[in-house]
């Protein structure tokens, strides 16, 4: 069912850094549901474009860890933390009070501080949309996600949202790197200033700051809604987004819309110490587990792709999901050995 | 330069409630900008209509009312809560230290506890989007817009996001209501509570508590980040959508979007009371003000819609806005006196 595309320079994108004697040690968290057998793919592409590259694969455990009050093992994040590299599939949170989700738990454990996810019109697959080149960075760690919350008197609560000067300033300094990086032109730095005076009015004075020392990058700050607005009426108007959690969680999502879906978008997250840890953003989709099968079909500079058509169960009919997120890992490794 | 075209039901649609011998009175903020302009615009459609109804104009004043402490003078305040029906154009804050934005005071002073957004496809406005027909209900007093937000320490800063069970279950209500007189089938709760747990979990709360009074509508929640996915790649999935404050703020300007714009979108405001204040959301556009003429052009059995043609001052040619709002008016009318 499978058969691979070699895309040559995918191999040449790692063989600068890695070569046969000294392959790259990547972590693989298979995950749940579709998330096995699109592992299995993965590492298909990754022989077929003859990439040195070995996977130490983790699994969610059944039980808790005491050691990371969650279903992560202690041993598969330090895989993480020694290999500073690795890559996810979809997780699902085992339902029960008192347990973190796998995903935040993985976010904080490891300081993965940025959401990187470009976001590229696939040549073949037809949308709405054309040419959507651009790349949201998400902060990941505070804001809205604070995870504080209380009841004040019955009938009336009241969430957090925490913004500080240090990982505001991280994240923006990350987005501007990147966009330097990667030959961007131009960081928005998407807020609720006008409502969030003091939250997202300190946001954007770190990306102010920050932008001060790029000036061959074009700084522009935009209101969330207005964002929102004209990325569906024209995504072309934007380069490179930073913006606060919440925002990103929505954004990202959207802009994924824009090219087909959550299977189409690359997603890394970015922690300190240069950890690069990619994932899958779709879920893990328990329904069509073990009947998917999936094949590598799209390849561009940017992104390699595989297409995984799935024979839905119930229905019958074949369904198609997108996964991309195999040179992502790439990409990152080259940003980080660099 | 105003052509009116005359569309039958409009002037049905008050004939039920008003007669020639006793008009309705409604107060108009003309607003700012082209705000004026527009104004004359809307009261030349409702002469064209037959629509006997009588404006009772406010302007925002050049001082702050210290009734109202905001440039909305207590006049224009009353006006409203007498007539229970008003027209806003768009009012641009005065920039400065310690004055709240006028529409946030004319929410709460009024207690305009929900926006209703109607957000349907023009026909002969072409955008990548076709039979858009959906609407937003946004939860208009609480969430993310408290205004609550300190310091803790030097470089960390909190916000507050408040949601009641009464300010929920008001909004719900409202929104149930609506689908219900509307022949609408189906309302979306739009929620975050799978980390909001505790604030849009009681939002949620209050929305299932709302919706088994009305077992003919049929009731779903939609996480917020998938939900603007969905909207994108297919508006049509969704019928009537309810959200807290911030949500409804995001949501309703990406609909606008969906259509083509801001200028599309009819607004309204409902406050305790029955009072119903619909508004453009369009900006007060300064850069075009006294270069515009506007001209009804589109009709249909949902609302009616002026065209407005712009000579941009700067680059001479010409720019079309679309501005939608009068028979949101009617509309509402027509919701209150049944
Ligand atoms: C699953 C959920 C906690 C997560 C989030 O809200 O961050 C998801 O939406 C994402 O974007 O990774
Ligand atoms: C102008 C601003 C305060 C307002 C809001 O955020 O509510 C606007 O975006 C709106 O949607 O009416």
């Amino acid at each position: 069912q499978i058969s691979c595309l070699v895309f040559p320079s995918l191999g040449r994108a790692l063989s600068s850094d890695a070569s046969p004697s000294k392959p790259i040690r990547a972590t693989l968290f298979p995950g749940d549901g579709i998330g096995p057998e699109i592992a299995e793919s993965v590492k298909q592409v990754f022989n077929a474009a003859e990439v040195p590259i070995e996977w130490e694969e983790h699994f969610v455990a059944d039980t808790v860890d005491p050691r990371t009050e969650s279903f992560l093992t202690w041993e598969s994040l330090e895989s993480v933390r020694r290999n500073r590299v690795g890559l996810k599939g979809p997780m699902a949170t085992p339902i029960g009070k008192g347990h973190r989700s796998l995903n935040l738990t993985l976010r904080k454990e490891l300081g993965l501080y940025a959401n990187v996810r470009p976001c590229h019109s696939l040549s073949g697959y037809k949308t709405r949309y054309d040419n959507v080149n651009l790349v949201t960075i998400r902060e990941n760690t505070e804001g809205e996600y604070s995870g504080l919350e209380h009841q004040v008197v019955r009938g009336v609560v009241e969430s957090l949202k925490i913004i500080t000067r240090q990982a505001s300033l991280r994240v923006a300094e990350y987005a501007f790197h990147y966009a330097k990086a990667n030959g961007r032109q131009r960081v928005s730095a998407i807020h609720k200033a006008n409502i969030m005076r003091k939250t997202d009015g300190l946001f954007l004075k770190c990306c102010r700051e920050v932008a001060e020392k790029y000036p061959e990058i074009t700084y522009e700050e935009v209101i969330i809604d207005n964002c929102c607005m004209m990325l569906v009426k024209n995504p072309s108007l934007f380069d490179v987004l930073v913006m606060p959690n919440l925002y990103g969680d929505i954004i990202s999502d959207l802009c994924a819309g824009l090219i087909g879906g959550l299977g189409l978008t690359p997603s890394c997250n970015i922690g300190e110490g240069g950890i690069a840890l990619a994932e899958a953003v779709h879920g893990s989709a328990p329904d069509i587990a073990g009947k998917v099968y999936s094949f590598p079909c799209f390849v561009s500079n940017h992104f390699y792709c595989m297409k995984i058509d799935i024979h839905n169960r119930k229905t019958k009919k074949p369904r198609t999901i997108e996964h991309a997120h195999v040179l992502m890992v790439l990409v990152y490794i080259q940003l980080f050995h660099h």
